[in-house]
């Protein structure tokens, strides 16, 4: 696969076909030639198609249009886009792609029958992954003609786009040629290359791609039915389901961002791919702005928030696993016993379950065959550890074979069985703080997004099904008034059964109907899911956004039928009766350390008070004053609340607010002679309001108020 | 080794040699004739060679008695025992043996020199081993007449006694046996067979054991000497070195306790012997007084109170690790938080290190070449696990292979090492929390004594040489004020440089007197352990007495030289220069899971308020009352107070208020009509108490307070 030259620099004579107006264009090689050429024929053979079709017989068809009303359109020739236009010249601007009938079109793609009509614009989901998908086709062709680049895939994601390609064996592309390719990208837009849609017969497709033995792979894999669509765009031909931008210059702004590697996993021999990925919007304002929003997220990396405010570090001799110093301790703690506050308000128990357990249990859990590859597991000293070691090896395993625990439900199934349970013990709810280990992956390592040792603030709870709905809703309302404390919005989304779903339909029937019932009575919006839930139950996800906007994966709901069965779990009913409870796994936080980092995020290092390591500094007017200054901090100190001393005689009192002010302290307590020789302190807040001369014990019993109430604006209300 | 029948059955005519006057005597077999036969005749040789030696040279020597006086003796004649009789006949009473010159000696053992004679008596622990020791040779007696046995080993222990012996391969002892065995035991104590002891040469003491293939390998191995000295007692002669009591009638009350089984592992092919144990002390009464307490530890014995509160259980899917229900992490938990609350005092930090460390922590530390046999090894998933198993078994290890901690200091230099430190830093004191795994042998596991996962209330004091004094002053009143809460006394021990410490003689100096002027001050009696330091530091030990004065290590404060050695620890010092700080290791409750255990038993289960999973229940008087009940039982459960209901309307009022005190609730709240119609409650304590009519708002007030004031007495002060 090493043939191909790069040929961008051959800068040869213009290529008609192409319609490149800007750009310098360079002699493609022969299979691109080619390809356009077979491109080309078959495109003049379509168009050709539709218009005897439509002279043919000129069919009237019904289109519904977004807002309900209903107009004439003609079958294989009226287009989306014409609809747009007559709608209005704003929605023919900002549409990116239609609807047709549920169906997505691209905006030139004639209609075909009666249709209901929806358009998507860049605002929405749909609309960015169309948006960011046309915009990987410009990489595309970006990198064909710069690095002679044998094209493999190039998807959106959730915030951008990517294109993996390939460039020989010992080839890797240079984040020094990202400019360049960069540049490409800007004259292709500026060319306003129109996305042509072209339906084409298995043979044709072989023949169009017989160079790229990637996309040969993947017709093969892949494409299942007797024709399939290709995509021409200036001298790019790809195979994709669509749909496109009408052309490429309704991309505004554009930007290459990385460069790393990454595996060709289709059939046959893995193979290196060079990855190169960008982000792009309609306008290059929209772009610019995207940049400020991402420098402010780096300023608030929690990364950097964590070394910046010594919260927290990490260290190669225990790669993944978080060292919390006496500042992110101070934090972790907080939200613990936030949330331990809230289980005793809501009748949770909490409780203790051990890290080590046999990996019988994790036989009857079922980790054991679906989770084992990511669980730490060893054999216990003593043990012949070379014989258990090599039996690891095999499917089965010696007797004692020990695992960390990666969730706590199996250790809760034993709390739950290990004596007879009445109803009358119903709904019981174990929370459990327990330290999970998971293997993750060291590349997939980063910061305190994931780690291979943590906790969760997880609970289950062991339920009849009568109580179920009423538990569903106190979950919800549990996740909503966290939430508001710690200033997130969320949005709520009901998983159902997926194929392959374990457990009888009537039972999941049941369960779908109680969730959906919580759902509508809590009154938040939520999306449906359908198919998107776990083999052995329903689920709530629930994605909270954080103050940049952000979503945030952190809690769950999600209901068990396998558990209890697995476990044989059972309660006497009220009639006498054996009955299995139903078990919902439930995390608000998710996990601590994770959520640390999101609030570390969101709130830019600026902890409200009660989580606050940094609540207030006594500041020292003189020398002369430090005596008192001390005695505050210790006052401070010893009500639980975390108090600093700056009496750095180097610097001026302002400075020293100021430094304090910097680095987030709540709250300065300034002591001046005055101060000192009438016990009050002088308050000032980190937005630098002055509050003014307080008594030093009424200002203690006031920010411990303040504390336990937990508000978020502390400064404002003190 | 199957020839010896059981000959106490056959009851043939006294052997007048014995000198048993109650028991039936039966026919020893050929080997004891010949035994006790080879003994009488060395011993009436012993009794000539002595009294010919006397005879030929009366040599007059000096004793010194116990209380100074010094009294001239006749050398190879005059016992201790006679002695003792001069002295009082409470003192020959009493007394169990001697102690000659330092060495322990038989009161019927002539004196030879000059001496310094001391008395033990069974009062002290080495008169207490003197007296089992003897105990066991009356039990050996036993088993070898009505079971035939082949004695092996009978040492005393800290409690007691036990007696090895070899029944044949297929032989065990049934716990039925042991009545009759005891009852032989009571004949021979009866008979006040006199211990006799007797020098022999090598040759003799083979002669004397050619029929017992246990003694006579234990010759082999540990009888060095060109003689040895063997007792006969009654029909009973065997190797030891002795002291023992005068004779058999000292023991006037021996019980017989358990049988079981235990390996031989001496050279040779392991034999499975049986073990019975016993107790025996000077009078009966005292045994009496024993079998009550022991009575009554069981009554407290931790595991059936946990086991009766529902405070935790085991499972045979993580052995060696606790499962704490939601009761027991409510006693838990308060104790967690009264150290944390003492840590705020204290100027304490707290922290959260990792579970996993790379081997490569533990090489450092040092652990990896002194513990690793005591810690929980493993490979990470996706790591070749066959070729890194086989490593382990070498000496060396895979880079990545991994151990769970058994401790939180080597993390914590890491984290004291993470950055430059300044001695403004200094003291640092980092606590942690952290879960720690030690591979116990799982036949050391026994309730939340001895655990595989545990965690303590660890912390690690860093701080400059010239701050240590007032540190471990620190530590010493941090000791005292949690044990005061917790109802303990306590008494220190200073352990100084056991030979082969590490590092420089006077940084041992400088700190042992360190130790010695703060333990001094602290003012609390205290006893000096010479070389019982650990080879790193001396250390201080704490032993505190729980409510049945029994011992228990819990606490410790270690210093410790080599850590900050081995992690080459630095701080930049006042004068500008790298100084090595002191590390000192110290915990107040030690494994909080074990202290948990030790309170149960201390309290009996009757827990003082703050710690109490039994604060309060709730009892209406009728089923009209029960909505109050509730209401009221929610408030208290929202205030954070644990508070159950108790509306049995099966059962009258008292029953259930009865019910409630055996079940140690603190308090019972009575609600009728009257208490309804006024927000009141009617409270009564668990020793029944009657405090009246309450507000039940004010009643909830005061709880609080006595809870957050962690006072013992709850009941006696609301």
């Amino acid at each position: 696969m090493g043939l191909y030259r790069r040929w961008r620099q051959l800068r040869l004579p213009v290529l008609q076909i192409c319609g490149l107006r800007t750009a310098p264009v360079p002699n493609p090689p022969h299979w691109l030639a080619e390809r356009l050429g077979l491109f080309e024929e078959l495109w003049a053979a379509q168009v050709k198609r539709l218009a005897s079709r439509t002279q043919k017989e000129r069919q009237t068809i019904k289109i519904t249009l977004p807002g309900g009303q209903k107009v004439d359109a003609v079958a294989w020739n009226t287009t989306p886009y014409q609809l747009a236009q007559q709608m209005s010249s704003t929605v023919a601007d900002t549409v990116v792609a239609a609807q047709v009938n549920g169906e997505l079109y691209d905006l030139e793609r004639p209609l075909e029958t009666d249709s209901d009509l929806k358009f998507l614009t860049f605002s929405s989901a749909e609309g960015k992954a169309v948006f960011w998908h046309s915009s990987t086709h410009v990489l595309g062709a970006a990198a064909e003609q710069l690095l002679g680049a044998i094209l493999c895939r190039g998807p959106s994601t959730e915030c951008g786009f990517y294109h993996d390609f390939f460039l020989g064996k010992e080839r890797t592309v240079r984040g020094s040629e990202l400019p360049a390719l960069e540049q490409i990208c800007q004259e292709l837009v500026a060319a306003a290359q129109p996305f042509r849609r072209l339906e084409v017969s298995q043979d044709q497709l072989r023949q169009l791609f017989k160079d790229n033995p990637f996309k040969l792979r993947l017709i093969e894999e892949k494409v299942t039915g007797p024709t399939a669509t290709v995509y021409g765009c200036g001298m790019l031909v790809d195979l994709c389901r669509g749909p496109h931008l009408r052309h490429t210059g309704q991309i505004g702004g554009l930007k290459l961002l990385t460069n790393s590697s990454s595996l060709w996993r289709s059939s046959g021999t893995p193979e290196t791919l060079q990855r190169v990925s960008g982000i792009s919007f309609p306008t290059v304002e929209e772009l610019r702005a995207w940049e400020e929003r991402k420098g402010e997220a780096e300023l608030r990396d929690h990364r950097r928030i964590g070394k910046a405010q010594e919260l927290f570090f990490f260290h190669e001799l225990s790669p993944g696993s978080c060292f919390f110093l006496p500042r992110g301790t101070r934090v972790y703690n907080a939200l613990v016993a936030f949330i331990r506050a809230e289980y005793t308000r809501r009748g949770f128990s909490e409780v203790k379950t051990p890290t080590l357990f046999s990996a019988k249990l994790w036989e009857l859990s079922g980790h054991w065959e679906h989770y084992q590859e990511d669980m730490f597991v060893l054999q216990p000293p003593g043990s012949d550890r070379l014989a258990s070691s090599l039996s690891v090896c095999s499917t089965s395993h010696s007797t004692d074979t020990l695992a960390l625990k990666p969730m706590n439900c199996p250790a809760h199934c034993l709390m739950f069985a290990h004596r007879p349970r009445s109803w009358r013990e119903l709904p019981l709810r174990l929370a459990d703080f327990g330290v999970l280990h998971r293997a993750e992956a060291s590349g997939s390592l980063g910061g305190l997004t994931r780690l291979r040792c943590f906790q969760q603030d997880d609970a289950h709870i062991f339920c009849a099904p009568d109580q179920l709905e009423e538990e569903i809703q106190s979950c919800l309302d549990f996740l909503r008034s966290v939430y508001a404390v710690l200033g997130f919005s969320f949005r709520l989304a009901l998983s159902t059964r997926p194929s392959g779903f374990l457990g009888e339909s009537c039972l999941w029937d049941q369960a779908e109907q109680v969730l959906q019932r919580a759902l509508e009575e809590f009154g938040e919006p939520w999306d449906l899911k359908p198919g998107d839930g776990a083999f052995y139950g329903p689920k709530i996800d629930v994605h909270l956004h954080d103050a940049l906007g952000r979503p945030h994966q952190c809690g769950t709901i999600q209901l068990d039928f396998q558990l209890p069965l697995r476990f044989d779990l059972q309660y006497k009913g009220q009639a006498g009766v054996l009955e299995r409870p139903v078990l919902i796994h439930r995390a608000v936080l998710g996990s601590v350390e994770r959520m640390l980092g999101v609030l570390a995020e969101s709130y830019g290092g600026k902890w409200p008070l009660w989580l606050s390591p940094f609540q207030v500094v006594v500041i020292p007017v003189g020398a002369e004053q430090e005596e008192y200054a001390r005695e505050a901090q210790q006052r401070l100190q010893a009500a639980g609340l975390v108090c600093d001393l700056d009496a750095d005689s180097g610097l001026t009192l302002s400075r020293r607010v100021r430094r304090a002010q910097l680095a987030h302290y709540n709250f300065q307590f300034v002591v001046g002679q005055k101060e000192q020789s009438k016990k009050t302190v002088n308050i000032r807040t980190r937005e630098n309001r002055r509050l003014g001369e307080r008594d030093l014990t009424e200002a203690v019993q006031r920010l411990l108020e303040l504390q336990n109430t937990r508000v978020s604006d502390a400064e404002e209300v003190f």
